[in-house]
């Protein structure tokens, strides 16, 4: 008998939230962005609700236009070393950008997590959109997008050597006979490509999930190649089903041209559901969230997707401006978007500012409906999981108590973990160490 | 009255040791390094001692043959992170190198773990002495000495500039009008300078510390300069009471030429107390564990101090070799004191490699007589405090708990912690904020 295929699920804990104004809602903590009680939590919340993972997403640039989640946060290496200590099965996955950093440091960061997690670290590894960023650091520019690829192709290929430096059985520790490690079990990189050379070993062992686990989040062409070639995860987001179905069979087709198996590569559409006693319920929460702020400040955030393109210039409630080129090396699949969408529904600039602002989608209404919803992408080939964000108060809160027994009833999701490891929790093959002569055993 | 001057203390946690064969101990967890239970437990040891702050020391690069303890342990800021949620009031103090990573990214990891911990991370700044650490770096070689100095000058004053990027009252989060920040509180640092070039604003406040603070560990000309300039505390290591009381003058002298109060640099020699019932058993536990390791590895440990030299071509029973300038552009104060100590005592080969491989300070003895010597050090211009790491089994726990309750009986160390920052038990001054236009309380 074929093992049920099931349901995943991750939190992304984001302090005040992805919108403007959500952090005047007198619900929210306006501090929750740097309290990391809050966030643990939240982090506490979602291990009850047997998340697979909580997800840090993070950015390297800010300017006093930036939403106010973006300008005092916690970085995500510290804050998930940090969840590690209070958590004990929820995996720990967090963004960190290949453009500005060094493979050495950065592939020992995350393994030197995945030890301190006991097997559950997990890295959304992102190229920097913001063409801000090269500011803040001594790099003459920000590199253009399909090259930001190419270097993070090379980076990842860098990290996952020096994570396999030493064998799983390396570590001998023999006191008899004073046999710390087996020297045939240790293995020196020697990296020598076009934009790293890095020649290991690594300081530090496999874990007990072999090497973390690599997500990925950009849509555009060089994105959906490096993660279909690379990645065991890809986080994205959608705004219809038909859209994510488009997308998930895309994703694993580029997979499969690459040798892999469609089910070594997870696809996860983040969603911000908002749950009521009735639909109505849920509707007023929306609304109440989304009239928090203003359209200045609306349009200010639809900028920052357009290298902070000033959009007051245009007439609020005319047609979306043509915007040609602008926003293409950037956060281009989300502009590319926007622009679409505009377009197809000739929706006016304010309408445009406050759906980017305070998304709405379609898992909104009753728990039992959003469990519906979450079924029908997970059955029809739309997504393998969900990341679950909310930009309500309370809004992840309710989906753990009221959709998360649902999906469990129904048998989609899991009643209790299965493994400790996050690699064991999504499923995914155990990475053999290329160098190992013999098979290692799966965990 | 003037206040009491007190004793700080700091706890080196450091798996399975500094030695090359300690790990082999019957009472040691040869698993040390990589065991973050290991590592939880000393933690909350040291805060029961009411230790100021945790120290944990790294490196950049390994080969076959380094000592165990650095072929497979934690990553500094990620371990730290972790043991802020086990503890409360433990100062957290980290090595980072300023040679070999992006100011932007270090100074907000440790601003992040200030936060994460409520004000009690320290960065121990050094410039990676290996000559091998380049080649696990995009860069062409390692830089020079003085070269390396000058970087971690200007590095820090990023640093510190990127710390002040918001004053400490910027964050208003005034819910009814909607302001989160006040932009006059926001500066952007706009440094172009030699070797860096960093925009800012940092994307994360100051802590309840004001900043983290700044530890300086070499003792090199350069190294106690660029201590004296900008170091809040200085690591340091002698084998005599006199060599400390040098090293402590200078320092503070050096500090007074740059303008600064002497009493506003803690300098902390680091020791290595092995505690016994008697004299007797306290050298017995010495011996056990300097003769766990054969006098090859001892060869081979001392040999990474000078370039990984091979020792073993010179007769044991010998004069120590001359060794020309070997070893000087590296762990320069190290080698030119094992020089100057062969030199001057007349030491054969193998008695400098056995007491390189296993140190034996004047620490030792009973818990009486290690108060004592701490007390001597403390009061007669050797040292501020101490940083105490065990090469013997237990022997953290056996300072803990038969020296520190001497220390506190005689009033020379608190008996409770006077603060929750690591800044307020150090006696440090709170830093204003380079910008801001009033005064500011002091914590």
């Amino acid at each position: 008998m074929a093992k049920q295929r099931k349901l995943r699920l991750g939190a992304v804990i984001h302090g005040v939230g992805s919108s403007v104004s959500a952090w005047r809602h007198p619900d929210i903590q306006s501090d929750a962005s740097i309290n990391i009680g809050f966030y643990r939590q939240q982090a506490v919340k979602a291990e009850e609700g047997k998340f697979d993972f909580a997800f840090i997403a993070d950015g390297l640039y800010i300017n006093e236009h930036s939403i106010p989640h973006f300008l005092n946060r916690f970085e995500p290496i510290t804050l998930l070393s940090s969840l590690a200590a209070v958590t004990s099965n929820l995996g720990l996955v967090g963004t960190l950008s290949t453009s500005y950093s060094e493979p050495f440091n950065v592939s020992r960061q995350f393994a030197s997590l995945d030890h301190i997690s006991g097997g559950r670290a997990g890295w959304n590894v992102v190229t920097s959109p913001g063409v801000g960023t090269a500011a803040n650091f001594n790099k003459g520019g920000h590199p253009e997008h399909a090259s930001r690829y190419e270097i993070a192709e090379e980076y990842l290929e860098v990290a996952k050597g020096l994570w396999d430096s030493w064998e799983d059985d390396a570590f001998v520790r023999d006191k008899e006979s004073g046999v710390f490690f087996d020297p045939e079990k240790l293995h020196r990189l020697d990296h020598k490509g076009t934009h790293f050379s890095v020649q290991g070993p690594l300081n530090i062992a496999r874990s007990k999930q072999g090497q973390p686990i690599v997500f990925q989040a950009g849509s555009s062409e060089a994105g959906r190649n490096l993660a279909a070639k690379t990645a065991d995860a890809v986080f994205t987001g959608h705004e219809t089903i038909e859209e994510a179905q488009a997308f998930y069979a895309d994703v694993k087709q580029r997979a499969a041209a690459y040798g892999r198996s469609p089910d070594s590569i997870l696809i996860f559409p983040g969603i911000g559901p908002i749950i009521g006693a009735t639909l109505e319920e849920a509707e007023l929460k929306y609304e109440e969230t989304a009239n928090l702020g203003s359209i200045e400040d609306a349009l200010r955030y639809l900028g920052r997707f357009f290298d902070h393109h000033d959009f007051t210039q245009y007439p609020l409630d005319e047609p979306f401006p043509d915007l040609g080129e602008l926003g293409s090396n950037g956060f281009k699949s989300t502009t590319d978007r926007i622009k679409q969408k505009a377009k197809e529904h000739t929706l006016t600039l304010r309408q445009v500012a406050l759906r980017s602002t305070t998304p709405r989608s379609s898992f909104i209404g009753t728990a039992e409906k959003v469990a519906d919803e979450i079924q029908r992408w997970f059955e029809t080939g739309a997504a393998d999981g969900f990341i679950v964000g909310s930009g309500v108060p309370n809004g992840f809160e309710d989906f753990v108590d009221q959709v998360v027994p649902i999906l469990q009833a129904r048998g989609l999701f899991r009643v209790e973990y299965e493994h400790d490891t996050l690699r064991g929790n999504l499923g995914l093959p155990f990475p053999i160490n290329r160098y190992a002569k013999q098979t290692v055993t799966s965990n």
